[in-house]
This record gives structure tokens, C-alpha cells and sequence, in this order.
């Protein structure tokens, strides 16, 4: 029989954890609270492979204040939250923590205001991507952040990670298209930064200590986003480059003579390329015997009347000697078919699971010398490794696609320190869009210097000094 | 006679300045330092009408070394230190503390490098402006930060107080600019966040805690640039309307025509358009009996080319009832010419002195009800008073000028508190590009919420415990 003084703690905590349960109840309503097997299946990860503790609850709070109140309370009771959107993040950002108190921002799913005057959007964190898309473009707006996760991702998990996506070359990350933020701190205070205007210099923006923190200093519960002019159509093209170099030098070429006017440059190297063709069975546009191809677009008011713009940019690049060869659509739905090439890698990760995947980003004049060591360094330690390489280029982000990994490298780490140690040595960022979360934690050192961490340990010490949001993530 | 310790500390602190000063000659060279009447007239203010105190030294640092040598010394002795670019600000943020070391950037005036292929360019914080434009100019690029200021402001400075200027409604703030920082800490740690990708999400974007801090957080020593494309000339147009409806209705329509290619949107009331040609001379585009002039301007590629595109969205508007009148400039000198209508603002100021001037924003929608609330308040509190309003109204941001004061409210706090007391109450902000420095403190709190105060104050408690970084400003 254990001794008594054995049996405290726990007991303690027991009737601990029933006191916070009934404070939550009283903060957010019954009906907002799950617990155990109550908790539904997919609260307990995210789209990464990554693997969390058990939760202690699921409370979904339908306002800022009830969200306030629970992290009050959490607070009071020392507990760690983990604050939850739409659960599409790649890098284990929103898995529980054991005994954490898991605070879904679902319930706060609003479109609070748009002001067309203004050019702005005022919506709660619940809100899911595509719906805000819609209602910008309803309004004859346009709202530009754009990424696979569209259907699923919320505004507030696409804050707290300074999401990326397809056109950040011309609309900038997240952090561009926020203008203010609400977000509730570790001990329930809310902080209102609910600024509307562009320029707004009134001390320190504060919002930036949240856009990006991936739910460590702060819960974001609403934000004012930027709307852009709504767009008509797009000018799109498929160009095959000889080398890097001509890519580089395309993007350059095309900016200029577009006034900066390109919404995306993905590129594909040749083993993307093919690998698209015969996993998909999408027709080739171009002859797949090239180095690396460049899907260029540029969206605007008016697709038909652009086009000529965009026709005699590119038959400058020819004459520059800048195109190896080139398709350029002549449809919307030929733009849509372009895209689909690069929308394929969703088929290709299916086929060669399971498989390894970066998101990576280099500063743009090195992408080629650091694809081109990665792929030779990945040759040499794993022959077999089937690897791919493309992505938003013209940000300086890059995506490579190693696998199926089973009988080569199982765990993948020995992949990942192979590239991570380049990205290190060309002074590239091991996370360009994706965060950090649990997954990249091993090698954010390769990113960041000691000071820098030290820092971050410093603020996360000053605005969470019981380290209840979100621990573990991140640092 | 005073007892012994009446005189021991002063005496303390005469010994104390004394080991500062041998320890400051050693760490950044003799010849980098100034004292008393050696400190040029020009070290002790910056443009606008704020007096500091009598600085302890003038230390020009020559290398990132020097100035966390510097910093660390004055961080052991307790000694404010205020650091100073070209002086050039509105708000008195780099004029003088009592008995602080002014700390000069000028010493850091380099260009380190143009990387095309990337699109960036890394400068030392005492790179002048203008030389930085002409830099990217040269290598084919465009460096589109712009203000009044540019041929003495230093890039550091301009980081420091996030400056705004004539195209943030295309470019951004100065924010949006910069991709990397070096800065110096409070107790001279050297953090390098010298980031060279627009993508990199690997933890928080620690940059932003000093871009806008006005030097009370670190001090900027370098800086990694982002470059536009290079623009071979502009469209522009004077544009008259009957109201601020129709000049919110044109400045939408515009820039879903040019697909978001708005290069400036620059109001001018009527009173400011009437003063400008009184007091420059200016030929008159437009008859000066409408109520509002918008200068829109579309910097591009090639100015020639994209004038059709540019006459027919201004040919829709009229068709859509939202202009009254306009011209178009038909070369680069006509779009010279109408921006002097603008520029005549330096000349309306020295005309009418002593002014009072104002740089506020408000949520685009409500800044026509905003200046006429303005201009009826200061009409009743001031009869006597003339007032004229304009500003980069495209980005929020407004600018009056109320004057000649002297027989009607010489401190001008009485017309201060009649402007502010609107702006807060139209949710805007008493600073829109200018920043807080010392002018502004009192108004502060119109613009922020206690909690907002109280989190700038705990974050300059972390960064800079002993409060040596620019003591005073802001907060």
C-alpha cells in the first residue's frame, strides 16, 4: 500500500484538474467542452505525421471573452494551452500537449464587416480561408493569400504561422495582409491592435510579435485584413530554361517589363517535370527534355487585354536567349491546366509514399548551385532515393519530394540533416513557409543564430512567463 | 558649506564620466569623439522645433564593433545614449537627452554590396537615402523608398522610424523593404538578422521589434534591402472631384483598372490647391473651383506604352460620373509639373510660418468626414486660423497645416488638442509616417489602448532594463 505523501500529487492534481474543468464549464458553457473520447479523433493531430500527448479538454469558446476567460483560467491553474485552427499546418504547430487544454478557435468563425470604402475585412480567427476569398471577391475585392489548405485552414492558424502560398511574389506573406490583430495574451488579457490603416506609425506595431509566433505569445481571436483590386483573369505561361541562370535571369526580365506585375514564378525542375507527366497524365505543354521550367503568371483586371503585354515580354525573353522553349496559354482554362502541372505534386505524394518533404527557402541567386548540391549529396549517401525539386521560386522558396523512403532512410532524419546542412551553408531558412511547430524544432539552429534564440527565449519568458502557451513548440 | 555628502555624487559622477570617456576613446578612437563646443550646432536638433538637453559626447562609431563597443561601456556607466542618423525626423526623436552620448551613425556609410539576381542590396545604417536610390538605379532596379527628406536621411533612420513617404500605396513602408537587420542591444550584443529571402518562416521575424521603435529597443547598424524592378517613367493625372465620395469611388475604380499599379494617390482640398498656386506660382491643370484634386500617378516599365491603358480607366471614370474635371500629362515633365503642385507644400510652410503640421491617418472610408469635422472644429475654436489639408490619402494618411499661429494660439496646443480629439474619435492615428519621438508623446494614448502601453513598456523593460536607449522618447 503506498504511503500517503505518495498518493498527494496526484490526487491533488485530480482535484485540481476538476476545479479548472468546472471554471471552464462556467466560462465557456457545457456544451463547449469535450473531453476523452468525447474529444473527436482529428483534434489530435494535424496534417503532419507529427504526434502529440493526450489532451486534458477540447473547449471551443465562441467569442474573444470567453476565450479570454479560459485562458484565465488555464493561467490560474498553471495548465498549457494549445491553441487550434483548421489543423492543416505541415509542422505539428497545433498537436496537443500532454494535459493541455486544447482551445479551438472553430467558434469564431465570422465575417464581422467588410468596408469597401476602405478596402478592408474585419473577421473573427474561426474563419476559414476559401469563405474569406469568397466574400472578397463578392465584394469586387480580391483577397490574394492562397494555399493548398484553402478549404480547411483558418485565418487565425494562417496568422500565427505567416502562411505563404502561391503569391506571395506579388502580395507579399500573411503579415502583408494583416492591418490589425486581437489577440488574447497567457493570463486572459486581450490586447486590441485593431488598426485599418496602412500607415499607421503611432510607436511600435505590435501585431508583429503575434503574426508568426505559431500560438506561443498569443491567441489571435480577430484581425482587419488588406484587400487587393479584384482581378478579371490571368496571362500564364509554361517556359523551359536551359539552367538556373536563364531562370533568374526570366524572372529579372519579366518583372521589369511587367512592372512588377508577376502573381507567381514556380518553377519545376526536369525530375518534377517528369515525374508530374507520369503520375498525373496531364498532356506535356512543353517537351519534357529541359532543365527546369517556369510557370509565369501574371493576374490582372483584364486577361484578354494583357495578353499582348505579356506576349511581347516573352518574345523578348526569346530574343534575349533566355527561352529554351515556351507555351502560353490562351484560355483561362489553359492558365487552370498549367496550374495543374504544379498542383500534381498532390498525386505525386500520394504515389511514392511514404515520402520526405521540404519547405525550404534560399537567397534567390544561390537556388541553382544549392539544388544542384542537394540533389548530388542525396545521390551519393541514398543512389536509390527517388528526390524532386520545385516550388515558389521567385519568393526563394523551394520544395524537394524524397521518397518512397521505406527501405532507404525509414526515420528520414538522415535525409533531412543531408539537406538541412546545405540550407545551413548557403545561409537559407529551414522553414520558408511552413513554421516550426514540433517537427523543425531539431534544426531551427541551422536558421538561426545563438543570439537570435536567445532572444526568442527572451520574449517568450517576458509574455509568457509560465510558459502555458502552446510549450514545447517552436523553442 | 555643503557637507561631504552633498558633493559625492556629483564628484562620483565627474570621476564616473571621466572613465566613460577614456574607456569610449579607446573603444571607437579618439578622433570619433566630440565634447562640448566641438559637437556641431547640427547634433543638437533634428527638422522639427524640439529642444533636448546638453549632450556628454558625440561619438561617430566607423563599424558594427565600434558601435557595440560603444553601447556596452555606456551600459556598464548607466549613460543614456541617443543614436542619431540625419536628423531629419519631425518628432524630435534623436535630439538630445541631458548629459547623453549622441551616437552618430554617419560613420556607417556603406553600400556592401548589389546582389541583381537576388534583388537586394546590403547598406550600413548611415547610407544616405538618395544614394541608395541612385545605387539601385544604376544596377537596374528601384529602390522606392521617397520622401522629402532624401538627400540627407539615413536608411537606419528611416528604419528606425519606419518612414513612410509619396508610394507606400504600391512599395509600403519602409518595413516592407527591408528583408535583414543587424542591430545593437542595449548592452552592445550584436543580433544579426541579416535575412536575405522574402520567405522565412523558421520562428518569429525578429526584425520587427526594432523597424518603427525609434531607437529605443536596439540600434540599427546594417541592413538587407529588397529592390523593385527598375521604372522607365509615369503616368500621372490631375484629377478633379466633387467630394471625398467620388475621390474614394476613383482611387478604387483606378486600381482595379491598372490591376493594383497605383504608384501615388495624393489629395489636395481646395484650400490647398488655391495656397499652393498663390504661393508658388504653379499654372493651374485644373480650375481651382472643385473640392478636392487627386494626383494619381503610375510609374511602369514604359510610360508610353501604358498610356492607353492609364487615359482609358480615367475615361471610364468620367463615364461613371466620378470625375469633375482632369489633365493628363502628356510627357515626363507635365507629371513633373503636377507633382509640384504637390511639393509646393515647402514653400506654402515657409510662407506661412510659424506653422503647426499634422500627420494623421483614419480608416480610408471616413477621412472626408474626418477633415471637414476638423475644419469646422478649427474654424469655431479659430476663427482667424488658416488651414489647409492634403496628403497621401491613397494610404490613410492626411496632412494639415494650420498657420501663421502667432496671434492665435502660439504653442499650438490648442489646435493640436482640437485635431487629435477628432482623430481619436474617428479610430485614427496621431502619427501616421512621422513616428512618436518627443512631440507626440502626449497624444500617444489617443491612438493606443492602456494595454498597448503597457505591453510597449514591458517589452522596453526586457530589451533595455537600465532604459539607457533613447530615454524619454516615445514612451
Amino acid at each position: 500500500m503506498p504511503l500517503e505523501t505518495d498518493r498527494e500529487e496526484p490526487m491533488n492534481l485530480e482535484r485540481s484538474s476538476a476545479g479548472l474543468l468546472t471554471a471552464l464549464k462556467r466560462a465557456v458553457g457545457d456544451s463547449n467542452i469535450k473531453r476523452g473520447s468525447d474529444i473527436p479523433e482529428a483534434a489530435l493531430r494535424d496534417w503532419s505525421d507529427e504526434r502529440g500527448g493526450t489532451p486534458l479538454a477540447l473547449v471551443t469558446p465562441r467569442d474573444t471573452d470567453a476565450v479570454a476567460a479560459a485562458l484565465r483560467i488555464c493561467h490560474d491553474y498553471d495548465t498549457p494551452v494549445v491553441p487550434q485552427g483548421g489543423r492543416t499546418g505541415l509542422a505539428g504547430g497545433a498537436v496537443p500537449s500532454e494535459g493541455a487544454v486544447l482551445l479551438s478557435m472553430a467558434g469564431l468563425d465570422r465575417i464581422d464587416e467588410i468596408d469597401t470604402a476602405s478596402g478592408l475585412m474585419v473577421v473573427g480567427a474561426g474563419c476559414i480561408l476559401q469563405r474569406i476569398q469568397e466574400a472578397a471577391l463578392d465584394a469586387g475585392f480580391s483577397f490574394p493569400l492562397d494555399l493548398g489548405a484553402r478549404g480547411s485552414c483558418q485565418i487565425g492558424g494562417n496568422i500565427a504561422t505567416n502562411a505563404g502560398g502561391n503569391r506571395v511574389i506579388r502580395y507579399g506573406m500573411t503579415r502583408d495582409l494583416v492591418l490589425g490583430l486581437e489577440v488574447v495574451l497567457a493570463d486572459g488579457t486581450v490586447l486590441s491592435i485593431m488598426n485599418r490603416m496602412p500607415k499607421n506609425n503611432a510607436a511600435l506595431d505590435l501585431k508583429h510579435l503575434f503574426i508568426g509566433s505559431e500560438g506561443t505569445l498569443g491567441v489571435v481571436t480577430r484581425a482587419v485584413l488588406k484587400l487587393h483590386p479584384g482581378v478579371g483573369g490571368a496571362n500564364a505561361a509554361l517556359v523551359a530554361v536551359a539552367d538556373f541562370e536563364a531562370a533568374a535571369g526570366l524572372l529579372r526580365h519579366a518583372q521589369r517589363a511587367l512592372s512588377g506585375r508577376v502573381t507567381a514564378f514556380e518553377l519545376m525542375w526536369n525530375d518534377y517535370y517528369r515525374a508530374v507527366l507520369a503520375e498525373t497524365g496531364v498532356r506535356a505543354p512543353v517537351e519534357p527534355d529541359h532543365a527546369i521550367y517556369a510557370l509565369i503568371e501574371m493576374q490582372g483586371a483584364d486577361a484578354d487585354a494583357e495578353r499582348p503585354g505579356f506576349e511581347a515580354m516573352l518574345e523578348a525573353a526569346f530574343e534575349a536567349g533566355l527561352v529554351a522553349d515556351a507555351a502560353i496559354a490562351q484560355s483561362q482554362r489553359e492558365v487552370e491546366a498549367f496550374w495543374s502541372l504544379r498542383d500534381g505534386i498532390a498525386e505525386i505524394l500520394s504515389r511514392r509514399a511514404p515520402t520526405i518533404n521540404f519547405d525550404v527557402s534560399v537567397p534567390l541567386a544561390r537556388i541553382g548551385a544549392c539544388v544542384d548540391e542537394i540533389r548530388a549529396a542525396l545521390e551519393t549517401a541514398f543512389p536509390a532515393l527517388k528526390v524532386i525539386f520545385f516550388g515558389h521560386a521567385g519568393d526563394s522558396n523551394i520544395h524537394l519530394v524524397a521518397g518512397p523512403i521505406t527501405d532507404i532512410d525509414p526515420t528520414g532524419h538522415g535525409i533531412e540533416k543531408a539537406v538541412y546542412e546545405i540550407i545551413r551553408a548557403y545561409g537559407g531558412s529551414v522553414s520558408a513557409e511552413h513554421g516550426i511547430g514540433l517537427h523543425k524544432k531539431p534544426w531551427l539552429a541551422y536558421s538561426r543564430s545563438e543570439n537570435e534564440l536567445a532572444m526568442l527565449r527572451q520574449l517568450k519568458r517576458s509574455l509568457d512567463p509560465k510558459g502555458i502557451l502552446n510549450p514545447g513548440k517552436v523553442l
